[in-house]
């Protein structure tokens, strides 16, 4: 018999999902250009040539059975070995390839490092409004996910909050920095204050409490924003990356765990995460891909129109009252809607063709989420469709 | 803290990855060209012309985001079609894109289907001799493996073994044909006798008992073997496929689930994959290699030198008296030890150079597997040096 387990998981239809689905219905009606879809984070500027060319290149020159073999189940040892180095460089830090395990991705990063971290009945910590999978990466371990309520003031941590939730069943925290949907960045202030509370409590319990930090949006970074590599800060880190946002190659599912070289076991995590990998048929992402981008490494999109895109949208939604923290980096903004019930204001913004997304999912109702990864011409005019529909249905 | 369980899993070093480690030192003493080395399943012949062909043609002509873009969950719904129609022309079947679930390779095949059909407690079955990885795909399920001791005579199924395992919890039956490491392909009248053993079975249980088909070898086959499609005899079929072994491309992480269009729930495996995938980390394989794929369909490498590198083998194992079942396909071959301790036996060969796997970790102790991806030439000079190692250490 099929598992009712997985079985049942198929009711809950994504509301990401269905407004996504609506938004393709509607285009066929009105034309793609004239539906302002916000609704998915997917990349919109186009892939580095550099990569490209370094593709080609290798099914040029490479020979075949070497570029498409069996990668280590750890990831290239050469690939690793110059992640390592590139993050030393970049971020002062002392990584060698054991620290590294390579992955489908950052959805393979974070369910791994959860796995190491964690055993089943124990308990992760997140910060609202986090990414709605996170429940599904921790529930598949065993272990239980606790959200902390919003910072709403500046989408930063909730300490008072935090503390509440902290407990002895405590080992993971689990962050998200630049942040998915809030687009803020936890400052130097926030992540010392987090290292210091983990610190204490790593003493009170007797036991290591890791960070797993999910960092995608790490080189999507607004002018003069503070974005400290979280690592620096706390030796139980594990750093969870991927190349989807940076390089605009979310299919070709690749990113990376990073264990801090002083963390806890730290040249036991890569080898457990590849052990891990055996048993749920994850094993290691594409081989070319791995070497092409090793190539390549620092090299990125334009990321520039996202910096433009949001502050178009951002100076609109405030001229039009809207209560909003402006951010630092990412392609998301988060503001409060207009109405208690974001899912009635997100319903009523597709009678403006305007596609948002209600952050109950999130685990912050009443706000909104706009992902602007798309054309600037597109944001100026869905501008005209935001203030038409604010001044429709919410003017006095 | 990490996990103990994952933690302990680093201890059992395989076998063959000793095996291999200790081929890689020899090789620098001797030159790699003077190890005999039958110890790793890797594929020895390039990757398809046409392939490489297509991937420089999509980088060169397609819009990169939309070819490095997020595939669905449960792959790119055209290649799907595109899969679906090439199987239902090759085997006859009916199957459409909703019954396919794209998998990183093989290994992500297996797991997935596993956890579909399976809930922890539940037991499924396979055959000895057979793929150690088995154990950690099933085991992750929380479901447990049971296996079936070998028809040494045939290597097809011990039917009076397997009866005696069969009971009300088993819930699948994980076969694999061509198979890994006997070389033997299943006949039709085995996939018959099996087929109604588990109908009836299937009756008397009052539940579904699942067919899980690993098929990574479905293309190597020999001249004149009858090599027929499972899912042909079986309604609850689930085909395991990877082009890992028919395209040289094991590092591209590319293969699916096909579930049979008659199959109980048929409908929703390809969608309960799908939510597997979500939380493991799983996700999509990359996209370019599904299109691509997709693009040359029923392209392979030429297998033809498995052949003649079998016939070589086999006709020299004959003459030297080993006792030994010609294979139907596949690139391994699984003849009896010349004493009864086959880890012994394969220490002694690394004497002579050859480096031979014992079928301990296969579940056939006694046995010794040869995977002969390995250049012609190198397998003729080989076998000079079996023939010597026979004489000096096993003439009377």
């Amino acid at each position: 018999m099929v598992s009712q387990k997985y079985k049942d998981m198929l009711g809950a239809k994504s509301v990401i999902r269905e407004l996504s689905e609506w938004a393709g219905r509607r285009a066929k009606e009105i034309g793609a250009e004239n539906v302002f879809d916000f609704s998915l984070g997917n990349p919109s500027v186009p892939v580095p040539q550099e990569f490209t060319d370094r593709m080609m290149e290798l099914m040029q020159t490479k020979d075949t059975m070497e570029l498409h073999g069996y990668s280590q189940s750890q990831g290239i040892l050469s690939v690793r070995q110059k992640f390592a180095e590139f993050l030393n460089k970049k971020y002062d830090m002392n990584y060698t390839a054991e620290h590294l395990f390579m992955t489908t991705g950052a959805a393979g990063a974070v369910a791994h490092a959860a796995r190491v971290v964690t055993q089943p009945g124990d308990e992760v910590i997140t910060f609202a409004p986090y990414f709605p999978e996170y429940n599904h990466y921790i529930n598949q371990t065993g272990a239980v996910l606790k959200v902390v309520p919003a910072d709403t003031k500046q989408f930063q941590i909730n300490f008072e909050e935090f503390d509440k939730l902290l407990n002895p069943k405590t080992m993971a925290v689990l962050i998200n920095t630049p942040n998915n949907p809030s687009g803020t960045v936890y400052s130097t202030e926030t992540l010392k204050r987090l290292a210091a509370v983990l610190e204490e409590k790593q003493k009170e319990y007797g036991h290591d409490i890791f960070i797993i930090s999910d960092e995608p949006y790490r080189e999507i970074i607004f002018e003069g924003v503070d974005a400290p590599y979280v690592s620096k800060f706390y030796d139980n880190t594990l750093s969870c990356y991927s190349f989807a946002k940076s390089m605009s190659i979310p299919g070709e599912r690749l990113g990376y765990v990073a264990a801090n070289p002083k963390c806890t076991d730290s040249g036991l995590i890569s080898v457990m995460c590849a052990q891990i990998s055996r048993g749920i048929g994850h094993n290691c992402p594409p081989s070319i891909i791995q070497i092409a981008v090793a190539d390549v490494l620092g090299v990125t999109s334009d990321l520039s129109v996202y910096e433009k895109n949001m502050n178009i949208i951002y100076d609109t939604l405030v001229s039009l009252g809207f209560e909003v923290v402006k951010p630092g980096g990412t392609f998301y903004i988060f503001p409060k809607a207009l109405e208690a019930d974001s899912v009635a204001f997100c319903k009523k913004a597709l009678n403006y063709d305007l596609v948002l997304v209600p952050a109950d999912s999130f685990g912050c109702p009443g706000y909104f989420r706009m992902a602007y990864c798309v054309e600037t011409q597109k944001v100026e005019r869905a501008m005209a469709a935001l203030r038409k529909f604010v001044e429709t249905e919410y003017s006095m």
